[in-house]
């Protein structure tokens, strides 16, 4: 299949699959309503494509924005994790929103039981977040509280510019404009000017192309900001692209997210020394904006890392991920590239997460599978359901 | 190779690798010290092995227990992780511990420089963990410092029940008597009544005879209080197994760490329907010790959930690693067994670091390779070296 082929299927694909398109929807509503939240936390209760998007975006820049209000996460069964994050929050002061595509995600709708029993839950301080005809969504006409949808067409792993990541977000104080202009500069590099569109489809190519070889796709992500956005990249690329292929053969590439400079010392030397079964792509942030240095204070004894003293930590992050591309490279046989971010700003981590939706959708083409559905975890539902309801009987 | 063989070797193996005994030494030097620890926040200032497997165990421990004190890790160089983790602890009442095997690690020498512009850091507030000759261990002794010992052959990664892991446990109040306990009866059950041996053994065997087949090996661990078990498995195993054998080839199995049932909304698709080229060890704890249940709420609408009501979480979180378990075992092709902890308690944490330690060391024996050296990160950190040093000229 040739390149101009591929990107004829993504423009074709672009007519029924929603998430490209959310770069050029009106945010007017969710702003609207995020004006009237009074609240000073917001627990967002869900799982999977309903949190992992919108928490990869706040961790990204919650110490780097003054923002009016706190989020938090429910998303596990956890018995110990739900009561110990609940114990500290105030929850008399709390907005809960209640996120699933279908409506009947079972530990979505568990959670949001128990914080029934804990609180009234009502049109005061809920929030619902689901597909315009689920069983959710009937919950939330009933008790009038406040509805935004998913949209059909749009999966849970890609929903991050559509309400579900958008309205939490907003309500917390981080511009959602500001963010869909990131994922906006992406698309018109991709779609109009055909820039991007060279390097993002020579590098699906090659992923998709040496799939046998290199089954282990490593994102080496030099900040700790980004640790959201690598558990995001994990379910989007394992969900989207492990899949029976139209020859009936499975497929599937291995996504794996690690944070430098601290898995230098956990992971690298599997990069390196291990099998070469693995690409590595390393995501840089070129300004931390931030003025915290070693300061020039002599150790005795340690004298000799005094070569240290006065430079920046920013500077220093960004030599160790060098270092370690340089180390990389010194091997020819390991696939490296290199992704480097502006800022830690709402336009840089848009822009990195459209690039990645972009980049599953073409790897998916390449593979001749569907990267919107998850076919092979329905049947672990349908065995638990069982399970529960002996249990209940 | 036979099994005996091999047993054999990690007899030998014993005589001068130091982690295997360290589950029968004396710990009233670590206990009188904790004792005399008056403040409340501890900060462990340290990375990769000097950490992980501390995290681990307090990660799981730490909503089970009334623990007297707090604990905080300084890991990473990113400027704004630093500052954000800082500004909300009262540095005045915090004993730092500062831990490099090395004693001159980067990271931790420049944040423990840092830490030293903010506050005086003395005999007083400040506690050095280091090998006995280093120039950590040095700084320590010029400036009176307390000063505990990591044994020259206890590696980094299997540094846990040495003092790097026990004394900040003990000085938060987690009883570490009962941790080498728990490792104990590992060691016993495997030297020398060889019950576990068997299944030890089975397990690494396969491991590395089908290593060109399945080249990952997933931990499935349901329950968010086994994350920092999760990453410290990934350093023991990454760097340990990916190494050049005695016939010059690279060798290496992937490790991945992933939490139930957050991650079957992410990774179950990828295990299920992707390329078989994964072991799957799924981790669950029989005993959470919480009444936590999801109450009989009825919320209009979600009726068809109602079978969920009396439910504790505890055992819908079972259910929810029962269903993985069974759907993985419906298919005939994917390597999957389960590992079942006793409880939340300090026994059941280190029995099953001390088997996964165990194992890694047989997994390294039947691939011919050494587990406890990491030569493939030592380029990194020379060519770091040349680039801060032309930085600073």
């Amino acid at each position: 299949m040739h390149y101009e082929n591929i990107f004829e299927e993504i423009v074709k694909e672009k007519e029924y699959i929603g998430y490209y398109n959310l770069v050029n929807q009106d945010t007017n509503a969710f702003k609207k309503y995020a004006k009237t939240v009074k609240q000073k936390n917001i627990i967002v209760i869900g799982i999977g494509g309903s949190t992992l998007g919108t928490y990869a975006i706040y961790k990204f820049l919650k110490h780097s924005k003054t923002l009016s209000k706190q989020l938090f996460f429910l998303e596990t069964t956890d018995p110990i994790d739900i009561k110990s994050k609940i114990q500290n929050i105030d929850l008399q002061d709390t907005l809960f929103i209640i996120i699933s595509k279908s409506g009947t995600t079972i530990e979505t709708v568990s959670i949001f039981k128990y914080i029934n029993s804990l609180i009234r839950c009502d049109k005061n301080n809920t929030l619902v977040i689901t597909e315009h005809d689920s069983k959710l969504s009937v919950y939330a006409k009933k008790n009038d509280i406040q509805l935004f949808d998913i949209p059909k067409d749009v999966g849970g792993r890609f929903s991050v510019f559509s309400a579900v990541g958008l309205l939490p977000l907003a309500i917390v104080g981080i511009d959602i404009d500001k963010l869909l202009d990131g994922a906006r500069e992406v698309y018109d590099s991709f779609f109009l000017k055909k820039e991007f569109y060279d390097r993002l489809l020579k590098k699906a190519r090659f992923f998709t192309e040496y799939k046998n070889d290199f089954n282990i796709n490593v994102v080496f992500s030099y900040s700790s900001r980004l640790e959201g956005f690598n558990k995001w990249y994990i379910q989007l690329w394992g969900e989207s692209l492990a899949k029976i292929d139209i020859y009936n053969l499975r497929q599937g590439l291995t996504p794996i997210g690690i944070i430098g400079p601290i898995d230098q010392h956990s992971f690298l030397q599997l990069i390196v020394e291990g099998k070469r079964d693995k690409t590595v792509t390393v995501i840089k942030v070129e300004n931390f904006d931030s003025d915290l240095k070693i300061p020039n204070v002599k150790l005795a004894g340690l004298e000799e890392l005094d070569y240290l003293d006065g430079i920046k930590f920013s500077c220093l992050i960004n030599k160790q991920a060098d270092a370690t591309i340089e180390s990389i490279n010194s091997f020819d046989d390991i696939p490296c590239d290199v992704i480097t971010m502006d800022g830690v700003c709402e336009k840089s981590i848009a822009s990195l997460m459209y690039e990645y939706e972009l980049l599953t959708s073409l790897c998916a083409k390449f593979m001749d599978i569907n990267a919107y559905d998850q076919p092979g975890v329905e049947s672990g539902k349908v065995i638990l359901k069982n399970k529960l309801k002996k249990e209940n009987r």
